[in-house]
């Protein structure tokens, strides 16, 4: 629970780390440091996602909600490069003596999430921690066409699935609707949405909302070199318009399209049952601005995720 | 640094976990718990491995042997399965305000290794960490025929690679052979030595010595249905019986042939630069017996590895 932030600003510390990977890989060898995963030259899509007791969790997230979040998570990163799962490995550490009855209604919630977005579990390595739980899930996959940040050209259309702000709500109170406790605890991840908008061509940059609009935004668009101007009023939530756009964990899908291909990104909408907005526009100019707002809203809170994107 | 157990005894809590990991993947889903790494349907032959702050290392490596170790133990793990390595993601937890110094060596020992076994560090994930260093390296590969625990008959040569016992003597005291301090901070993997193996078709069982040959080779034999006897008398140490059996982390290979092999493995250790050395031989009881000994040696300490393998 840091301080608050610039609603745009990237992690200083994260982005040194990425930097000193990036130079110690070599030139050429890292592909995809810095998008939701990175697409290999065999045409696997990989991601990798951690979380950390008492950073990405505490105590109003069950075993089993960490576990099905722990997949959720990767599902939403491969879904937003256009990449469908196939296999995982799991690096659990975990406090001696074994909490059994934390790992059985872990694996219970970790199953769930695998019955609805099935792919293979192939192994994983299991280590004690003096510290906090550490669960580590690596997910790969295949995309018949990914999606990546930086294909956005000025002039397109902004789109976001789902309903946002619903995670920040769950985060700010208990005492508040049902679905925004369980949209903290158990996104409803839209994929294999991602996927189709990749499949059928109607995405051209496309992030999932990890960490708020303002900050997956701006990534979106600084990897594309495009600006952005987003309509406050049309955001499809219920939750005030700070939750809906600087705290994140909601996990739906943030993506770009041609104008011309509205009434097939509408179609698909109806398709799937998720609901799809179009919240603005991209632009020529590098500023991600709110329509009638000097600067985005800060966050009130900090949520779990940490310096992790 | 918990009390000693015997030699050949499996943590306990691990099992429960892998156990737990195969009944929530659900039937047929995991195709490798329990090797050294795993082969998916597509050929892909993928491992992970966690090292710990606190557990899998101290104050004796710096950052750079952690990075290089943390590389090297996934080589070995996956040239133990007879695969070539082609990438991997890397997930690091790490405490706030960043240690920026030790990224940036954590780093350079990576690199190291990379240089010296190369694949394409493809992405990773960096997370805060409230408590000690976290760092899980999933490394993938590929196996034109892959050398799985399993296949060891009775009446096969027992083979080992390198040296036992040295990075025990490491660990044990800082008043010893440089290459036995050497050891313990920069495991010599032998790689691409049990990809060698298993391409040319002369090793029929093969696992890596994480944990030490009574443990491992306990392991491959449980794996194969098969017992052993073992000379310790011809065992390649100069680090004392306990040392080379009991310790591990010297990451060498153990592994099966049939004894009409011997004079085509001598030939390969003659041109890798590797010693092979023949310490027994399998047997149809199930006992894995030390020639001249009621029992294996206990470890005298417990080492880094905690409840890992």
């Amino acid at each position: 629970m840091g301080s608050p932030r610039a609603a745009t600003e990237e992690d200083p510390g994260e982005r040194f780390v990425i930097e000193a990977a990036r130079a110690a890989a070599g030139q050429g060898a890292v592909v995809g440091i810095g998008d939701d995963g990175a697409e290999l030259p065999d045409g696997t899509v990989v991601t990798v996602d951690t979380m950390v007791e008492g950073v990405h969790w505490d105590e109003r997230l069950s075993p089993a909600d960490v576990g099905f979040k722990l997949v959720a998570t990767n599902i939403s990163d491969l879904d937003a490069m256009g990449a469908r799962p196939s296999w995982a490995v799991l690096a659990l550490s975990l406090p001696t003596p074994l909490d059994r009855d934390w790992v059985t209604e872990f694996f219970s919630g970790f199953a769930e999430a695998r019955s609805r977005w099935p792919f293979v579990l192939a192994g994983g390595d299991t280590t004690r921690s003096p510290g906090p739980r550490v669960a580590s899930l690596t997910l790969a996959g295949r995309a018949a066409r990914t999606c990546l940040r930086s294909g956005a050209a000025p002039g397109e259309t902004i789109w976001v699935s789902g309903e946002l702000g619903l995670a920040a709500e769950g985060f700010a109170s208990t005492r508040t609707r049902p679905e925004a406790l369980r949209a903290l605890k158990r996104p409803s991840v839209p994929a294999p949405l991602g996927a189709r908008l990749a499949e059928e061509g109607l995405a051209t940059a496309m992030i999932d909302l990890s960490d708020g609009l303002a900050r997956d935004l701006t990534r979106l668009c600084r990897a594309s070199g495009v600006g952005a101007l987003v309509d406050p009023f049309v955001l499809p939530t219920r939750s005030g318009l700070a939750q809906a756009v600087a705290f994140g964990e909601d996990y739906q899908l943030c993506f770009t399209a041609s104008p011309s291909r509205r009434a097939l990104i509408e179609s698909l909408s109806s398709a799937t049952g998720v609901a799809l907005t179009a919240i603005g526009t991209t632009t020529p100019e590098p500023e991600i601005r709110l329509l009638g707002h000097h600067e985005w809203p800060s966050p009130q809170f900090d949520h779990f995720t940490g310096c992790s994107s």
